[in-house]
């Protein structure tokens, strides 16, 4: 029941209405291993840093069941950095810095005891990358879940078609779903989305909750109304790694079971907007996951008895 | 177990990138007895009209179980009449004419024998007419639900404030919450709405859903993922009319019957938007609206065993 992890480990340095932050911590694969961790232990993680990373948050990762073995450190570059400004919205943020450094020639390398994974999550990256990956497994894992971007439909729309073709369940969020189906219906994107590859979709629609669509059903998960919204930056991420952490562990793959996974990632979700960064997520205890999965459920419960 | 309704009957023509209607039936009270009428059969109307109004339409309402003694008609005078456009997201839209006529002066006249009404439902008004209709009460019903709009907050609020002192539950959209309360979490914007007066807040997100608010409990509900949103007009006032229908008939004010209350309002409501108008919610049969009711219990329904 192992899980291959993909994607960036970073740092951001992100200005929110509540302050601001220098380079901490960022990265789709430090979120989605971090949020995972507390479902699954056995998280095996390949991206790409430079050699000013430091081994303090190596160390982390590792405390947090996840293998860094796979996580090449480059030596004489840089890890990839973004910094961002949000809007008083919170939905809305300009890039104000992107410096690919290590990621401009990322090889991804699979290491051979990964290659027999069973669950595999592509994180957001360029897509010609998410198939090298794909190539390097000896057998088809049990799930590929493929997380992307607009930027990605924007310039490089015919690897992106390739690498759907390859997967099981694609999670975007709802301008995605737009733009990648050119439908404005979130029910008429699904449908003709599903025709792209992917069996499942998850179209994440941030503070109001996210949708679960395969062929004929569909299910709808909220988010958790919060005070605050601290800092939004790797909601998705988090969002991602407890559903598919969620998945792993129980190695049930059916729609009900994506169901109760999609709760387990938005509880994740939840926390990690709480605090700048990765902060929440980590060294939350299994009674606090609980807790809050609780609160989803309290939230959407009602009984109504049809005859 | 009588209900009350007070608010606008209309002309309205609308717009949408779907087509465009003349002068057809619409406003508040309409809407709000229409969707009032599958789930309980004493629905007393207090509105006005011009004698430009079709009798065919007051016989149709009758037909929906809506008593329109209080429905005034007056001489030599005009209809209510709004037209509006929608915008190709279909959340926002211009008003392109407003013609008060009849509701200029509008003195809300309750009969006698509806005085005594244990359910009040005040639909849209100048918040100085919604509290004239409380003042002819014989005595206080057993529940008021106020749904207004930022309309009266920009140029009524001290009237709109006495008014939601005498109220148990407020129905707005999220911006109006945030206007009303100065507050851009809708956690915080609740929390100060409920001491206002109202013991209960709905927080209407049109296709995002419903939040329902007391003073320590949240309950969150869907909005039903459709594959064309024909006509969103009259969408909110069918969602209040299911929901208080749906209280007056089972008689049962709690927060757990709020929650399945605010189940059946959001099923009128999304068979509102599918065509123009009223259209949809003329002549719908029981089973229609059970089976949209499954709908939306499939389309949330999960089970998570937490220790």
């Amino acid at each position: 029941m192992s899980l291959l992890v993909i994607g960036t480990v970073a740092f951001d340095a992100i200005e929110t209405p509540f302050g601001k932050t220098d380079k901490i911590l960022g990265g789709a694969a430090t979120y989605i291993s971090l949020a995972a961790s507390y479902f699954t232990k056995n998280i095996n993680l390949v991206s790409v840093v430079g050699d000013d990373f430091p081994t303090s948050n190596i160390k982390m990762l590792e405390k947090h069941s996840v293998n860094t073995d796979g996580l090449q450190v480059l030596k004489g570059q840089k890890t990839f950095f973004w910094a961002g400004k949000y809007h008083n919205d919170m939905n809305t943020r300009d890039t104000i810095t992107t410096e690919l450094n290590v990621l401009e020639n990322f090889n991804p390398i699979v290491p051979e005891a990964y290659q027999d994974c069973e669950f595999l999550m592509l994180g957001n990256l360029v897509p010609k990358v998410q198939q090298q990956v794909i190539a390097q497994l000896k057998k088809r894992p049990k799930l590929i879940v493929l997380d992307t971007m607009n930027f990605w439909m924007d310039i490089a729309m015919p690897d992106l078609r390739e690498t759907l073709a390859l997967v099981d369940v694609l999670t975007i969020n709802d301008e995605e779903a737009r733009q990648l189906s050119g439908e404005y219906s979130l029910v008429k994107a699904a449908k003709k989305i599903l025709k792209m590859g992917p069996q499942f979709l998850i179209i994440k629609k941030g503070e109001h909750g996210a949708l679960l669509f395969n062929e004929d059903q569909v299910f709808f998960a909220p988010a958790l109304p919060l005070e605050e919204v601290f800092d939004p930056t790797g909601a998705g991420d988090s969002f991602a790694g407890g559903f598919i952490g969620f998945l792993a562990q129980s190695q049930d793959i059916s729609f009900d079971n994506m169901k109760r996974a999609i709760i387990f990632g938005s509880a994740m979700a939840s926390f990690c907007v709480e605090k700048f960064g990765t902060e929440k997520l980590i060294g939350l205890t299994q009674d606090q996951v609980e807790k809050r999965v609780q609160e989803f459920v309290n939230l959407v419960q009602f009984d109504i008895a049809l005859v």
